[in-house]
């Protein structure tokens, strides 16, 4: 199936203990992108500005990812600086820039209007709306979002989780929107709002998939050199999306192996900064830590 | 095998969302023997003041806990003052009068000395190493231990580590033990000093086996009513210890089987104060949580 995503593109200055990078490639739909492109075809929608390598298109190009959604716009690229230290489970933001992207007003080409599955990553839930409205009856539609669209935009939100099929957010989100401590109850008063799936992530521990039948819990993927863990939620969202699309199906069993399969591409994507795991990464590999994900959580045969 | 465990006896005052309870039974080889027992064979080493209730040891009796062990000083039995708030993760203490226990010096009576498995629940390393030399050649050790003592007696520890078979400890205090942030990286640590297999507790994230072969992960099991976290350790350590007696193995697939029987003993635990739900509990409902269990993490038929 034909993916459509929605979302950031950024140049991040990020400092962890392994070190200190400047301007390379970020953004919620950069990593999303790229990690869906090993499983399916894909098209994005962006902005960035007259300052973005056009070496960071070719990158996404050599993945076959459609760029014609890429707009370029007068002014600069979204900019984020952040570090991690200790356990590494929590960026520090030192800045944001959001620059073009403040005024990001994405506009569907004609030719990805019927795609088949969108994905809208974190951003102005009026905005994630205003997508939908443009495109064809996709057959499933994913969102994320974050902290500040929760406080600030509750009722978009809550308009937004009752259209889409699935809800992808971090576990602390899933808190404060559900407004309770305990995970389960939260994911519950989520999924009585409309999404018929809800994935919670939960950084090192893995992720946790609901719905009114089920509940699919995975560890996290033993890593042991995080180098800097920037972008793993969108990369888990890109592998899980592209397995979906791969899999043409949205049941119990293609759902439970779409999570494995984000958090495999997650736990590359952490092992080095930027895209610089990923690009060395190949099917084969992939393959390889899906098996070492069933025998780390098997215990049953 | 006949389990041995060593550990405290307490009466407990705890303060959830869920209630106030005072003078409650708890204690760590209270909740490991009260887990075991639905295993194997269990004798209990502790000690209690004058004003520990019978009822108390008759309910360990109950479930037929060797209680010959049960040393009865002069003085108050320890007690123990805390709260837990928000997602009740973290216990709060307002107080801790280890009364009896502070004196407390384990002696194994003579028809425990061969116990083919022995349980070092939390207490003073050289007070679990005194245990270990008072028997005889037992098949299987296994050690828990607290922030307390890797703080204070890091060097009996050490010593305790290279002894036994299994180390069982949480999350952060493995994190501190190793004085590293990644717990792969710190469970690698602790494995070089000697235990064959470790065990880390991550509250609900589940827990993670390791040994220098393999790596094994269980998600935590969806509780939605957590009433009252306390003693979830140690009736995760008594399913662990209980099922590893009751399969008389201690192999790859059995270990993976006793994490995931410690988890569902934990879990039924969590949702009542004290031993009121395990007082409740029954064989079936054991195995339908293990049903469960298999349904939350399989993905791979």
């Amino acid at each position: 199936m034909a993916i459509l995503v929605v979302g950031s593109i950024a140049l991040d200055t990020i400092e962890t203990p392994y070190g200190r990078r400047e301007d390379i490639l970020g953004g919620s739909a950069t990593y999303f992108s790229y990690a869906a492109s090993f499983f399916d075809r894909v098209s994005l929608v962006g902005v960035v500005g007259e300052d973005f390598s056009k070496e960071f298109v070719e990158l996404l190009q050599s993945r076959c990812i459609d760029t014609e959604g890429l707009q370029v716009m007068e002014g600069k690229t979204f900019r984020w600086v952040g570090s991690y230290e200790g356990d590494m489970n929590t960026a520090k933001t030192h800045s944001t820039c959001l620059n073009v992207f403040e005024t990001f007003q994405p506009i569907i080409p004609e030719k990805y209007k019927d795609s088949e599955i969108v994905f809208l990553a974190n951003n102005d839930p009026e905005l994630q709306i205003g997508v939908l409205s443009q495109v064809n009856n996709p057959k499933i539609t994913i969102a994320d979002t974050m902290n500040l669209w929760i406080n600030t935009r509750k009722e978009s939100l809550v308009r937004l989780f009752g259209t889409v099929d699935i809800v992808i957010m971090n576990e602390d989100e899933a808190r404060m929107y559900a407004d309770t401590p305990n995970l389960i109850g939260a994911g519950k008063r989520i999924l009585d709002q409309g999404p018929k799936y809800l994935v919670i992530k939960k950084g090192e521990n893995g992720a946790t998939l609901m719905s009114q039948q089920f509940c699919f819990s995975l560890p996290g993927f033993p890593v042991e050199d995080v180098r800097d863990p920037t972008g793993a939620g969108d990369t888990f969202a890109g592998g899980f999306v592209g397995y979906l699309a791969k899999s043409g199906k949205v049941d119990k069993a293609s759902l439970k192996k779409a999570v494995v399969y984000g958090s495999v591409m997650a736990s590359f994507n952490v092992e080095d900064f930027s895209l610089d795991r990923m690009k060395r990464l190949n099917d084969r590999e992939i393959e390889g830590r899906y098996l070492e994900y069933v025998d780390l959580t098997n215990f049953h045969f």
